[in-house]
């Protein structure tokens, strides 16, 4: 039997993917008896609004996680690995945002409509993917479960938010500036910790991440290996280029992909789309549907459009997809992921 | 031996690729001693300036061609289809940057770092391909030389100086209503002649040109018929997806390609292209060096980067290009072609 409601605590409540969640927990009622809203010294204070409701945001320490359900966890890499054993530590279960544990072998690496099962393997803590890996699967997996899939090539077109608040407000503010001819000093795209900034504004940068001797990015190779974790498929072929666009939310994808199976058609894999679990299929092109990043923005879809086959691979497709970077690519995920927790009887 | 200058029609002068063009001829100082400046009735009458002079553009009709070597056609393509016998008719060489004749098997279709030499086979009328077709060649055609070529998908974050002035100016309007919570209406784009018009600033809209009834758009399959007839290759395989960005001029792809053999490094690939007609390698990704359409306005080059070799295929590989798409993609390549007749004594 399921209580009433659970404990959880949110840490990095105060940053963009942070307050998405909490807007995520409110939108979908999540069956809360308690909230924690914790964050890094330089937040902590901060007054956040959950529920109408005034929250004050606590300094995060080892003991924060004391009687916590879950916890759901946003404030980057080195804030995850310092206090995800303090959380575990308190019989807590980890959701969390960073790539700290993503690739960890003992840590299940889920995005719901794919791969639930995998929760019951967790050890204290859940890894939610990269954004831009958790709206490509989400889009492949219904068609590797009827048609197989042996091949992915994916360009990416990924939104600002992505960065975080502070390069959204980038973003704005060199826009303005280049319109009243101004000047502007890039501070913080491409990547904050890189060596040089670049004009976002009208632009666009095929850098996310900082790059691998291999001269391919982190972004790239997250796309690459989460993929093949989360759909269980070592010897997927994927191949990702990831771009950073003049977008504050919303990523789109294009995205090549091979079946296993000759004689599939586009029709097959719409319908297949139109039913799947969190997928929302915007596909008529003659009469101008397909999906955008200006329309995606606040919704937990992810969208899919421009599904045609290769004209020369019989079993190659090419498809649109667009969804809201903040919410399934990261709030929503995790959310979703504390309800199934629940669903499937792992947090009692 | 060369005649000391040539005489020159432009028609579509006060355009955005005619405006273009007259600022290429003028820059590399092409040996005009010419000049007629052509429109529609719409833009006749205008003044435009070609090395500190004042020209009045004049309304085309069918005897404007008389005693003109070379005629710059790109003011649409019914206005092609209407002028280019009239102008053949006088003697007169069409240059056509539209897509009236660019499929015609008997209209040489030519960039010229990559087939030169057919413009010995034309018959009055040589095209300028696609914007987002030449660049793509360009890059594509030293690796085919060296390495054979038997696979490309492209991806494409194309500027909307592609559809015209009036398309960056919605862009910047549109851009400003936004920005100052303002209400706006899109009008141009995607396509200003189908039937729905979309916020472009901001956004990424996967819709260049009209829809066919196969899926693709005509832009798409422009990239993909192009490419086999530039590079003479009506076996290879090309695969598009054509996407509007907000960025005012500067086409960016992103291209995987097979080539033949296998072995080949990236470093092979770079050492090809630092050498290669027209491109300019952009290649150090470790020092955040790469091409973006920001760096490539007004620029004549092709700017390459990002090459690396695909993680899976033995032969496959990923890179990187952007190119001022109102230059090499239109108003360059057409003066190039020009500057090629010349050379090749194919106008005397």
């Amino acid at each position: 039997m399921q209580k009433k409601g659970y404990h959880i605590a949110v840490l990095g409540a105060t940053g963009a993917v942070g307050q998405q969640m909490l807007k995520t927990l409110e939108i979908k009622d999540f069956p809360i008896s308690k909230l924690t809203l914790l964050s890094s010294a330089r937040s902590a204070g901060k007054k956040v609004q959950f529920k109408g409701i005034e929250h004050t945001v606590e300094e995060v320490n080892p003991e924060s996680f004391a009687g916590v359900d879950i916890a759901l966890f946003s404030a980057g890499g080195s804030v995850s690995k310092e206090y995800a054993e303090h959380a575990k530590r308190h019989g807590a279960i980890v959701v969390d945002n960073t790539s700290a544990f993503r690739m960890d072998k003992n840590v299940p690496l889920v995005v719901p409509e794919v791969n639930e099962q995998d929760l019951f393997n967790h050890q204290g803590i859940i890894a939610n993917p990269n954004c831009s890996t958790i709206q490509m699967v989400v889009a492949l997996e219904p068609i590797r479960q009827t048609y197989g899939l042996s091949k992915v090539i994916v360009s990416t077109y990924q939104a600002v938010s992505g960065s975080g608040t502070a390069a959204v407000e980038e973003l704005y503010e060199q826009t303005k500036a280049i319109i009243h001819n101004e000047e502007y000093t890039p501070e913080i795209l491409p990547v904050k910790g890189d060596k040089k900034h670049y004009q976002i504004a009208f632009n666009a940068i095929p850098q996310i991440d900082l790059f691998m001797e291999n001269g391919y990015t982190f972004e790239e190779m997250k796309m690459i290996n989460e993929t093949k974790k989360i759909m269980n498929l070592p010897n997927l072929h994927v191949a990702a280029t990831c771009v950073r666009l003049p977008v504050p939310t919303g990523h789109s994808e294009s995205i090549y992909f091979e079946v296993d199976k000759a004689d599939i058609t586009p029709q097959n894999i719409k319908d297949l789309l139109a039913d799947a679990p969190g997928v929302e299929l915007q596909d008529d092109p003659l009469n101008q549907v397909y999906p955008m990043p200006a329309n995606c923005v606040d919704k937990s879809e992810v969208f899919i459009g421009r599904i045609r086959k290769d004209l020369d691979e019989v079993r190659g497709f090419h498809m649109w997809v667009v969804s809201d970077n903040l919410l399934k690519g990261a709030a929503w995920n995790s959310v979703q992921i504390a309800e199934s927790l629940i669903k499937l009887g792992i947090v009692k």
